[in-house]
């Protein structure tokens, strides 16, 4: 019997396959919370589709999805959770037609199983079971570089208003990336395109980016320096263990 | 007897192709202007070969190249100018070892004759004659959007100052993107993924790109509305013709 990661990791490529199939097929686009936070027909379709996959092997797992409209809560508690985010960087799936994630996570008991993110565009399935993080077939490593020798990814709002400190600690390094996807940011931090990944973020944006990203050293938490609690919106990084105490340098609260 | 495009081509594709060989080689970093300005001795590798050609066939003609120290000024009584930037992108070069360029323009009594912009790791050659652009084999079509359904690619530091406006024209889009080479962002602007590149440039930063784009109806100039001159850094925009109107109102100079 298939486990639940190696379905997963069968039904997301289907989903990105479907994506790619459609990606010049008109879109039904709707403003969710403002003029810039869009959704589409494929999100919502993407969407469904992994979760009545889920439902039919594991019907009793817990499933947290951006686009669901009434979201429960779940805690350390949850023996079974999947977190779904369809389509992340839904402006560039609209816009680019490129630079868009497929993603989804899974835990036991608040414990990060394993987790998925594909570059649908690129063909590139970033994934990690309990131990080990790869792309596609390529087991992943982290690359070794210090700060002033990096790149960071950022959220474009944090940056220009040096919230935190974040344009300080730019400063201290070869300077700043931005992508406006999650999904494509950790993609690039999992690479080593860049060092570490700041932005505003909702759980089912960085719960597969940060589950990956721990396999090889890195560790994700929020501004203040606390483990993001998976039930809201918060100003999360990921970074290089060894860079934490660095990067907790500038950053202010 | 080949043309000096079709020349052009097979030497960009070639020194693509030496870089895309020895990306993983050990590099030679020097720092020029400051420590975030970095050159490396591919940068001048490349350039040497693609002056040499240059010189080989056509002994007459004048270049204007990134990696030269002394740089001659040019105008549009030179018959046949070259501008030459062998690696744009020269840090996500060196970190990201992907989204660099090599860049080649020419122009006859300062009017643009083609330009060439090879995204090396994507193997995708933008490029035009006179009279159209390409993508590889693809011809390119300008895509129709509004400002307020588009994205701009722009430059880190002239966006967090809000300078001339920039900030606050993108702020009338869905956002901004930060690639780190002007050849990349080109790249974009050409497939549509940008509608409008933003930053602060050298002749050869521009030169391919302005050159391509005018092609499809793109126009280039400074932000105070000037044509820029080939001759010193400036701050240029390249947008669509009939956007320009649109994107002024927000301008400051």
């Amino acid at each position: 019997m298939l486990t639940r990661l190696e379905l997963a990791k069968d039904w997301v490529r289907d989903s990105g396959n479907f994506l790619k199939e459609n990606i010049t097929a008109p879109l039904e686009i709707t403003e969710k919370t403002r003029y810039d936070d869009l959704v589409t027909n494929f999100d919502q379709e993407v969407q469904e589709q992994l979760v009545q996959k889920i439902h039919h092997h594991f019907p009793n797992d817990a499933i947290l999805a951006e686009e669901d409209q009434e979201k429960q809560s779940y805690d350390d508690k949850t023996p079974h959770l999947w977190v779904i985010d369809p389509i992340d960087g839904t402006t560039n799936f609209i816009v680019q037609k490129d630079n868009f994630a497929i993603m989804v996570a899974y835990y036991e008991f608040g414990v990060g199983k394993f987790g998925l993110i594909l570059d649908v565009m690129q063909d590139k399935l970033y994934w990690c079971d309990s131990h080990k993080a790869f792309c596609n077939q390529r087991e992943l490593v982290m690359k070794e570089a210090s700060l002033a020798h990096s790149l960071l990814g950022v959220n474009s709002y944090m940056y220009r208003t040096n919230y935190s400190g974040l344009l300080d600690l730019s400063q201290h390094t070869l300077g700043v990336r931005i992508i406006g996807s999650a999904g494509i940011s950790y993609g690039q931090l999992l690479d080593g395109k860049i060092v570490a990944y700041f932005s505003n973020l909702q759980p089912w944006d960085y719960a597969a980016g940060s589950i990956i990203a721990d396999r090889i050293g890195y560790v994700t938490m929020t501004l203040a320096g606390e483990m993001p609690q998976l039930n809201c919106r918060e100003k999360v990084f990921t970074a290089p263990a060894k860079l934490i105490s660095e990067i907790q340098k500038y950053i202010r609260n």
